[in-house]
C-alpha cells in the first residue's frame, strides 16, 4: 500500500502517518520527492485495507497494491476451478448450458420447455419460484409449489435445476429442491444472503449487480468462499447503461477479465443483458467466443403469455438453432457444451 | 397504453394484438398511419403493465402512459406528506437533520458524537449496528449490543434514532430499539426486506440504489406503502458514475423531481454521494437549496480511527459550521431545520 | 407521433395542441382515456421531430414512432451495404481487418508493423498523423509527413490506408493521402467535420462517441449520407463505464443492433474498448462471433516505446495468433476475413 | 509516479523498468515488499506521464501522483481567478448571470428576450448562431446574420454577448461579434478548436463533455491556457446518465471539486443538465448554494415555437422569479449576482 501526502504536508503530518502505520504493526518507508512525499507500507496489506488511512490529515490518496479478494483470486489458486452441478460442468473447457423460463408457471409450461431445451442440449434447467419484481403488483412467483414442480420436471428429464433464492430465510427450503442456488443481480451485495449460501454445501450461480465493478463481484464471491463454500459460478448479465436501446449493457470484456483475476468459472446471460430476443443469439455467440464457461438463456414456449419477462425470452426453436451454432463454434475453439 | 406495431405488420398480427388486448378486458382503438399502425388501449393501465405485450409478433414498442406507482404518486396524494420521527419532522417545510457515525463503535464514541451533533441542532441520531461491507474481512457491526448503545445514547440526549436493517430476520429486533428503519442503497430492491418493514408500524428511510432510476425508487417505496406503512422518507445518496474523482454522483435534480412525482419527503446524503469531506458542506447546501426535506451527514470525532467509512466523515466542528450555514439559508428560503 | 397530455389537461390546452399540430400541416386524432387524453399525429413525422411540441402547456410527453435517421435505416435500404476500401471489403460476409500503430512515428516503425500485419492477413493499414490527445503536452502526431509515410508504406505493402481527420480544414489534405477517413470517437458529433467528409468521395470509418447512443451514432452517419457520401462504416470502440478495470465498456450488443436498424457495416475496435492487451483477443473473437463486419486492432512492435497508447497495443506475434483464430472461427460462421 | 510490478516479476523485468526510467532522465527507487515490488520515480512527473510505462513486461500498474494539468491547477495558482467579460464578472464572489435563447431566430425574438432577462438582472446575453444539432435535418442556426443580431441586440441593452463556436474556421468571425466564445459539450475535446480559441484574446466558456471526467475538463482548459489565453470559465452542464427522467445528470459536486483543484471559475447550466423547465429553478439554486461562479439559463418567450430546445427553456417570468430567489440567497452567502 502506498500513502501519498498532499503537497506541502507538514513534518508533523508526515510523522503522524508513520506513527499510525507502525502502531498497526506495519513498516513505513518514507520517500520525499520534489513535489510530494509518499509513504510505502510493507506487511500484510489485507489487514490494512479497512483502515481509514485517507482520513488522516495531510493524506491525499491511499493506493492499494494487492487485490482485496484472496480466496477468489487467481494468485491464490492459479488453476481454473471446474464446478460440477449434478453432472453439468462449468469451467476447464466445459460450457454449461442453462435454459428455462423466467418464472415457473405450471407443470405443463415447465415440462414443455424442459422437453425442448433438453432436446437442444441444455444441461441445467432454470426457473424462478421466488421472483424479484420491481412492482409489488406483479406476479411474485409460485413459491414452494414452484420449487416442487422444478425438481420434479428436472428429474423427469434428467436435468439438475437452478433457481433463485432471495431471502436468507429461504435458503434451507431452496436447498431441499435445487441443485444450484442463484443469487440475482439485485442481491449480489445482500451480504446476509451470501453468508447463508456460503454455509450451504451446494453450488451458487452469482450474478453481477447492475452497477457492480468486477472487484465488487469478486468480493461478493469472497463472502461465499470465506464461509466455506467453494462452488461459485459467476455470471455477467449486463450492467446499467445510458442507451435505452438495450435493457442493459452486456459487458463482454468481463469474461476474459474474470479469467485473468480469478479461478472461478464465468457464464454469460445475454437474456437479461440485452432484454431483446433479436440480440440474444449474437450475444450468446460472443460470450462463448470470449471464453465464457456457460450460457444462461431464458426460453418460453408462449412469450406473450409469460408471467414474467416474456418480452426477452427465446422461443424453443430459436434456442435450438442457437445451441447448434454454439456447438459448432465451441468445437472449433476446442471446448464442449454440456 | 399505446402499442406501436412494426412497419409492415400484417393484418393477422394487428388482429391478434386487438384480440389479446380485448381478452384482458380492455378496449383497443386502432389508428393506421402512413408508416405505422398503432393501437391505443383504454382501461385501468396498471393491470396491463405486467403483461408482456411487447412479446407479441408484430409489436415494435409498448408505451405506458401512467406511472406504475400509485400510492407513492402525487396524482393520488397531491399534498406533500410530513413524516414525524419521534418529533423530528421531514417534509412540509421541515428539514430533518440526521447525523452520527457510520458505525456504532463504543459508548464513548457514540456519546461524544451525539453530544456534539445535538448541540449543532441535529434532530435524529444515526449509527450502524449491522453494516453492509463489501469485504467479508471488514468490521460487520456490533449487532444487538450496538442497537442498545444507540437507543441509550439517543435517550440520554433526547434524540430519536435511525439505524440500518439488512435482513428480514432483523426487523423485529431493530424495531425494538430504533425509531426509524434505514434501508440501505444495496437493499433498495431487496423486496422481502421492503415487505417486512412495510408490515411494521415505524418510519422508513429508503435510500436510492446506486443504479436505480427515480421510477425504481418510487416502486420500492410502493412496496412499503402497499403493505400498509405510509411513513416513508426517500434519500438521494449518489448514483454510480464514471469519474473516480467522487465516490458517487450526487444526483441533485432528483430532489425537485421526486417532489413533482410524489408526496413523500426526500432527504439528501452528501456523505455517501461524494465520499469526500471537502465536498460534503457544499453539497449539503445544494441539497437544501434544491428543496430537500432533510440532510443526512456522517460525523465522527476521530475519522482516522473509525471502524467504517472514516474517510468520508465530517468532524464535529465541521458539522457545527455547516449546520449554521444551512440554518441561515433555510431561513431565507422560508423553511426550518429540526 | 403521439402526444400524451397531462392528467387534468384543460379543454383549451387540448384544442391548442390540435391547432398547433394542424397548423404544421398534420392531422390530429384525439383519444380521451379515463385518466389521460392522447393526440395521435398522422403525416410525415420526420418534419415534426424538430418541433418543440413538448413545450406546449398541458403536454406531458411526446412519443416519436419512426426512427429519426432515414438514409441510414434498414427500412429505407433493407440490403446490407458492402463498402469497398481499395479492395478491402466490409459487410455482406466480408470482415475487413484493420491494423497498425496508434500513431505513425517513423518509416522504420511503420514499415516493420505493416510487414507483420500484412503477413498476418490484415487488409487495411491504419496509423495516426493527427492525434487527439487529452493533454496539450503529449505528442500530437507527425502531420503531413506522417500522412506521406502512411501512403508510401501502404503502397509498398499493397495495403490501402485509413487515418484520422480531426479538423474540417484537414479534409482535403487527408483525402490526398488516405483511402479512408477515420472520424474519432471525440469527433462523432463534430457536425462540421461530418459535413465536410460527407462532401468528399471517400469511405469514412465513423467511431461511436463514448456517450453516444446507437441512435446518436446513426444520426451522425446520416449527416454524412445526407451530404452525398454513402460509404460509411460504423465502429464500436467502447463506451464510458463505471469500472476502472477496463478503459471503456465494449458494448458488443451494438453489433447485432446496428445490423437490425441499419444497412451500414459495423466493425469492432477492442483495442480502445478495453485498453488492455490481455483482453483484446477475446473481445475481437466476441466481435466477429456477434457478426461484426471488421476488426480494428492497434499493433506496435515496441509498445513500451510507443508515442501514443503503447499500453493497449498488441505485439505483432500476438496479432498473428489472433488473426489465425479469427480466420478459423469466421470459416465456421461462413464469413471471410480480408 | 509509482510503478507497481506484477506478482512474481523477474529480476530482469525489474532491472529493465529501472533502466527505462533512468534512460528518461529520472531516478528510480526500488522497494521490495513481501508480495510485490514497486518502483518510485522521482523527477518532473509531467514529462513522464505520456510515456507508456505500463506497456513494459512485468508492470502491473502505473500510479501518477501529480495532476496532469498544471496551468489550470490551484497548486500553480492558489488564488481564484476572476474573469471579466465586458464588465460581467465570474469568480471571487461574483456570480455571472448568463441568459438568452438557445438559438437566435430573429431580431424580434432576441430583443424581446434580452429586454426581459436584462430587467431580471442577467449580465451576459447568450444565443446560438451556429447550432450543433443531432439531426442533419434540424435548424442549424442563422450563421453570420445571427451573430450580427446578437451583437446589435446586446449593444442596445448594454449586455456583452456569448455564442458558440463549433469549427476552428469560425473563430475569427465569431471573435468579431462576440465578447466570449462558448465551446459546447460535444466539442470539449475538439483539440484543434481549443487550440484556436487558445490563441484568441477573448474569454472562453468551456462546457464539460457528457462523458468527461473533471480531469478531462481541466486538461481541455489546459489546452487553452497553454496557448496563452488565461480567460477560461468552466461550465457543468450535466453528464450522461442511465435515468431517462432527466436529460442528463447534473453533477453538482463538481462545483466544489473544481474550486479545490483549480483557480478557474465554474458556472452551472441547469437548462441542459436537466432538460426540464420544472427542475431548472431548484437546480440553479443548488448550483449557487454549492458555490458556482455563474448561472447559465436558456430563456424563450415562446418555447413551443422555438427553433431549438424549446422544451427546456424557461419563460421570461419564470426567469425573473428565479433571479430574485438567487439574489436573496446569494446575499446570505455573501456573494453577488451580476
Amino acid at each position: 500500500m502506498i500513502i501519498v501526502l498532499v503537497a506541502g504536508a507538514t513534518e508533523d503530518q508526515i510523522q503522524h502517518v508513520i506513527g499510525r502505520v507502525e502502531s498497526l504493526g506495519f513498516q513505513a518507508h518514507l520517500s520525499r520527492g520534489s513535489h510530494r512525499t509518499i509513504v510505502g507500507v510493507i506487511g500484510d496489506e489485507e489487514k490494512l485495507q479497512s483502515e481509514p488511512l485517507s482520513a488522516i490529515q495531510g493524506v491525499a490518496e491511499v493506493v492499494p497494491i494487492l487485490p482485496p479478494f484472496k480466496l477468489a483470486s487467481s494468485e491464490a489458486h492459479p488453476e481454473p476451478s471446474v464446478i460440477d452441478v449434478g453432472g453439468v460442468k462449468f469451467g476447464g473447457g466445459h460450457i454449461g448450458m442453462i435454459a428455462g423460463p423466467c418464472a415457473i408457471e405450471s407443470e405443463e409450461q415447465l415440462d414443455a420447455i424442459a422437453t425442448s431445451v433438453k432436446k437442444s442440449g441444455a444441461g441445467l434447467l432454470r426457473g424462478g419460484a421466488f421472483k424479484p419484481r420491481t412492482s409489488p403488483y406483479s406476479f411474485q412467483g409460485l413459491g414452494e409449489s414452484g420449487l416442487k414442480l422444478l425438481r420434479d420436471v428436472g428429474k423427469k428429464h434428467g436435468m439438475p435445476v437452478v433457481t433463485e433464492v432471495m431471502d436468507p430465510r429461504q435458503v434451507p427450503l431452496v436447498a431441499e429442491y435445487a441443485d444450484m442456488f442463484q443469487i440475482g443481480a439485485r442481491n449480489m451485495q445482500n451480504f446476509n444472503l451470501l453468508t447463508e449460501v456460503g454455509q450451504a454445501n451446494k453450488p451458487v450461480l452469482l450474478k453481477r449487480g447492475m452497477s457492480a465493478t468486477v472487484k465488487d463481484l469478486l468480493m461478493s464471491a469472497e463472502y461465499i468462499l470465506s464461509r466455506g463454500n467453494a462452488q461459485v459460478v459467476l455470471c455477467e448479465r449486463g450492467i446499467k447503461g445510458f442507451d435505452p436501446a438495450t435493457r442493459n449493457v452486456f459487458d463482454i470484456a468481463v469474461v476474459p477479465l474474470v479469467r485473468q483475476l480469478s479461478h472461478l468459472p464465468v457464464v454469460v446471460d445475454p437474456s437479461h443483458a440485452t432484454g431483446k430476443p433479436g440480440l440474444i443469439p449474437a450475444c450468446a455467440m460472443a460470450g462463448v467466443a470470449a471464453g465464457a464457461d456457460g450460457v444462461h438463456i431464458e426460453v418460453h414456449n408462449q412469450p406473450e403469455m409469460a408471467f414474467s419477462d416474456g418480452d426477452q425470452a427465446l422461443l424453443p426453436e430459436q434456442y435450438e438453432s442457437l445451441a447448434e451454432q454454439l456447438r459448432a463454434m465451441a468445437d472449433v475453439l476446442g471446448r464442449m457444451l454440456n
